[in-house]
């Protein structure tokens, strides 16, 4: 793979920007059946052009309720377990994150069948998808922190060997998410751009990435250079709105100092076509609840089911 | 002082929440003349009410400009002169603040006594005022850190002998503030109750508290009832607005990773007859330029002067 990656990142060289060899929204493969509501044109083409696509209000309040619920009870369950998927604030106990969410709770199993979801990964992908990961960040009242720009497929294409840009994030929305308790910030456009990062990765980054990023960081330049290209947005709604965004769109969120917390859980399509080949320069693979890689089956649509 | 304190904390005490004793807008005493055109009415009774006010594009953008140069010589200049007055963000060595800097440049001298923003404070006060403290915020962009949420005259009460709430902010936005790099947040009702902050103060905490505060911070349960009270709002406007907010208006910001720094300087009035007591507890008192005590002279309203 790597005599001809086109995304060569981290290779000690300087920061780079490259543009994106890959469609935004594929061409949809003949065996790809879809529910007849799912995206119309004009947000095709939002999605296409910006690199995202918010959904205000995709699931009800009850809906929300029941997965904020479900969400509450895994913080205490996998805490107290002291479980590998549970990632904790730089610097504190405070839980920062959880992976691996859809197989750690049948709520959230069910949630990435939904159809509002899923049916919008396949129609985007063109394809039949399963989850490359899933999480859950909390970012907690008074002392959630950043998550600092970045690029997934940044980060999947070197440490996961992720051949393309063909997968497809989906953010749900577990509390409301207001300018002030920082929300999901997404640069427009900038998925029609590579940045290939400085640096090299050492062994088992995942274990200090998740916390803080320190490879794979962009280049401070090339940030200012697409915001001052498409600006800056963010994604704020009540809780059960969704966001979508391509894969390398780059975005981040600053950190929480209101009392309110901001969490919502992510779900990572990725086209079946573009299952994980190695990771770059000889590095481990990481482990199996960040980046699957294993007994991978393509998603059926099926409506959520919640107490 | 401390025997009739009204406003006791840090005293190894709970925290507690207690009503504020003072008026927010003072009755004007007649030896006060201010310029024809300050505040009108309903901007007194939004202040009085909300504890703040925002009045955008108070100067103009040359001025603005102006001032926005000044502060990047003096981040060169003071930074390179290695100055107490400069404090770095914590861990690093990016300027997070300069103080006094009404005594460090023309520029800002010559600000403070500009009759759009004087006479705005000698009106809220009722009397003629004197500069208690004076910085500049850089928040940078990229790394800029939050500043957690605080009460000023809690601080200025314990610290520095403040004794009552007669004294106003000043903030001067010097770069645009937006809803994602850092604004100033505020919660607006909050100036009319003490929060009292458990815990005892170090000798010399100005030292660790100005990169980040750890004694006088507000327990979150009452913080959640000020917001939820109050609400938490913003000021977002061009360089060159200005917001003023009464000493003990609960505010605080987030941190800024967008590639715009946000910065503003501030001033903050104290009525002539509000001057500096004996800290308390018998802590030494602050340095002169954090906490002004000597050679104290109400100001002269005089036109910004600005090359």
């Amino acid at each position: 793979m790597l005599s001809q990656d086109h995304y060569k990142s981290r290779a000690l060289i300087s920061p780079a920007i490259l543009a994106r060899c890959e469609p935004v929204v594929y061409e949809l493969e003949p065996s790809v059946t879809l529910a007849p509501a799912t995206l119309n044109a004009a947000q095709r083409d939002a999605y296409r052009e910006n690199g995202f696509l918010f959904l205000p209000d995709l699931f009800t309040p009850a809906e929300a309720a029941g997965l904020h619920d479900e969400m509450q009870t895994m913080r205490t369950d996998f805490t107290a377990a002291g479980r590998a998927e549970v990632i904790a604030e730089p610097g504190s106990s405070d839980v920062r994150s959880i992976f691996d969410v859809h197989h750690l709770s049948d709520v959230f199993a069910s949630l990435m069948r939904d159809p509002r979801v899923l049916d919008v990964a396949r129609e985007i992908l063109g394809s039949e998808v399963y989850i490359h990961q899933s999480r859950i960040n909390y970012k907690p009242g008074f002392s959630g922190k950043e998550f600092y720009w970045h690029s997934d497929f940044e980060t999947w294409h070197t440490e996961d060997g992720m051949p393309a840009m063909r997968a497809v994030s989906c953010s749900i929305l577990l509390t409301d998410n207001d300018e002030f308790n920082g929300p999901l910030m997404l640069i427009p456009g900038s998925h029609q751009h590579f940045i290939s990062c400085a640096g090299e990765t050492p062994d088992e980054n995942y274990k200090q990435s998740l916390k803080k990023q320190e490879y794979g960081v962009p280049d401070e330049l090339l940030l200012r250079y697409l915001s001052d290209l498409g600006g800056i947005t963010s994604c704020k709604g009540r809780a059960g709105s969704v966001v979508f965004f391509d894969c390398n769109t780059m975005h981040g969120s600053n950190g929480n100092i209101t009392p309110y917390p901001r969490s919502n859980v992510f779900f990572v399509y990725n086209s079946i076509e573009n299952q994980l080949q190695a990771p770059q320069s000889g590095l481990k693979p990481r482990p199996e609840y960040i980046a699957a890689r294993h007994n991978l089956a393509s998603l059926e649509p099926e409506p959520l089911a919640i107490a």
